[in-house]
């Protein structure tokens, strides 16, 4: 129950045991037409998602520098440590960046984008680059408001990590006008990781034209002139894709909408049961991600939790980065994730804080306060 | 038998198909120690060999752009397709390329880097970059006395892509000084593709002070960070970790001698049953990588002969690349072959060589010459 590597079905990995084939090999092309047709309808887009062999940090970074130029100007949403991350890679390739901040656990003000992008008169800025869901304090930021404020603008690019949110609630790329979107195969898509995914919309391609940041690897031009070619730039993590063709049609045949209420409804589960065993939110309630949720215990550790949770049932859980360590912890629901093994982590959970003498209401409650939005 | 992806055994692939665990769980931790250990036996280097979830060029890019400065002046050797990638990779980010360039097929004149050297007095340049065996087209180019050449001149740094060379031939990199060593896991590790290797030398951790060219997940820094602490920057590919233990073990239990003496004996037998078929070797035997050989037939399409070997044989070769589609056909012999393997190809090659006529001794011939290195 961590937000990533998130659990993997058998039939998955079973695809990801196979001898690898060729990469240039007419077999290979033909599951590459395939998985490119599953990923446009997993971003609801008509723009040609490219896949990367690497790292969800490759994908993003790989939208930052192919759409713009040294020293252009962006807004950055910075509400949890992903955020800081693309400061770093921003201003790594010399951009010049305004961090626009809200406190860990709470989300970006909306708002606050609204003025400096209206307040921006000579269209400087050319990218608004923020974090959908914020995996290190389980807050989802509004990005559907957000890119309305950057489309109002009229110049600046809407650039999206939507790796804990892409597969868990609705990002419809091109109905929302996002201009780029990243991802990666350990979190909605129900993949062990190594691939990494970014689509651009026309917008982006045009800035693109004009992007100046070097890159080779993560030259994008590269993977869209073989993505029509239903090939790859370089070799690709060929196993990854036998697995990713699984997982996907499994995503098909449960259908969008069901997967997200499934995410939604096990938010709903735990953000209650967790009220009902006594334990804050650490983000508000409605602002909780539907791909992971933190939980700030005030009576004890949140690492002896997950020590005893682990040690008893044998379930990870996932604890506080940086300044966090100790104070949150965070219950994974993202993926391969079904009723049954919700109600079994807050089970676990419950039992636990129990046994740590710190429960607020009659062991059970919380179970009861879940059960309610399962069934 | 193509050059990559290679045949991987049956206990990697189901090492492979395990299900994830969390990358920055303790089990995992001790999974990466081991394996880093297993990199430097592998390396024959006391220095850490980076782990980077990605393709080879993204390890050979990071390679290049962590010891660099914008402008510095670097010599390529370009003798085929990936020399001419290199090219590429450097002045993608503003270096100042210099080719040394030799006929696809023939190898690197190691003279030629000598003079060059010798002749840069003021110590301008800083890096010689060089493919060890250049897969396009089947040759192996001398590394060890270009880096000698390179060291003598005690300034540049030699920066190699040994993808097809390490874990096919000896390539010591400590012992023969090299400064950046790239490698890819679907090659002579017997592993799926997905992950790629760079290890540097102390002399490349200092430039790495002082490069100037944007990264971010090509970072080295952070990855030497991490690797000290048995970990990653960033999610790595974790199920390829899984599968890349037990390759190492499988090659450790063989020893480093074996594996190079097992090579070079494939190498032999391939040369001497395609002379014998009366098909002449795209590149002098001499200078014939360890992991592939490249055939040039004069009286049939290569493309011809491919298709024919596929269809009745079920045996893929590699065809030639850009201008060379056609014109000759690979055998790739790299990773995870045996002699049995080789026997198999050679008899499906002669049998459809003579199948179009072409053969010019009996039917046999071929199989009697590479059996002659086989037993």
């Amino acid at each position: 129950m961590i937000p990533g590597p998130t659990p993997v079905p058998e039939r998955v990995l079973t695809a990801l045991g196979r001898h690898p084939i060729g990469h240039r090999s007419k077999e290979f092309q033909a599951l590459v037409e395939r998985t490119n047709k599953q990923l446009r309808w997993l971003h609801q887009t008509e723009e040609e998602v490219l896949v990367i062999t690497g790292s969800g940090t490759a994908a993003m970074e790989a939208g930052i520098i192919n759409t713009l130029r040294k020293g252009d100007k962006v807004l950055c949403g910075e509400n949890g440590k992903f955020g800081e991350r693309w400061v770093k890679v921003a201003k790594a390739y010399g951009l010049e960046v305004e961090v626009i901040q809200s406190a860990w656990g709470t989300p970006l003000e909306t708002d606050t984008f609204k003025e400096r992008l209206e307040k921006d008169i000579n269209k400087e800025i050319r990218a608004v680059i923020i974090t959908h869901s914020e995996t290190s304090t389980g807050v989802i930021n509004d990005l559907e408001v957000i890119s309305q404020h950057v489309k109002k603008h009229g110049k600046a690019l809407t650039i999206a990590d939507c790796v804990t949110s892409l597969g868990a609630c609705n990002v419809p790329m091109d109905a929302w006008g996002i201009d780029v979107i990243a991802s990666g195969s350990q979190k909605g898509y129900m993949m062990p990781p190594g691939l990494s995914f970014v689509a651009l919309s026309q917008r982006a391609w045009q800035a693109y034209k004009k992007s100046d940041l070097p890159k080779f690897y993560l030259d994008l031009g590269q993977y869209l002139k073989a993505a029509k070619n239903n090939s790859n730039p370089f070799t690709p993590s060929v196993n990854l894709y036998f697995a990713m063709e699984k997982a996907l049609e499994m995503m098909e045949k449960e259908g969008l909408k069901n997967i997200f209420s499934r995410h939604a409804r096990h938010r709903s589960a735990i953000q209650a049961a967790m009220k009902a065993i006594g334990l804050p939110l650490f983000a508000d309630e409605i602002h909780g991600s539907p791909a992971i949720t933190a939980v700030a215990p005030e009576d004890f550790d949140a690492e002896l939790l997950r020590k005893i949770v682990k040690e008893n049932f044998d379930i990870l859980l996932a604890g506080g980065q940086d300044h966090l360590k100790g104070k949150i912890f965070r219950i994974g629901h993202l993926g391969f994730v079904n009723d049954r093994d919700i109600l079994t982590a807050i089970a676990a959970i419950e039992t636990s804080v129990h046994s740590l003498g710190a429960g607020k209401n009659k062991l059970g409650e919380g179970l009861r306060a879940a059960s309610d939005h399962i069934i």
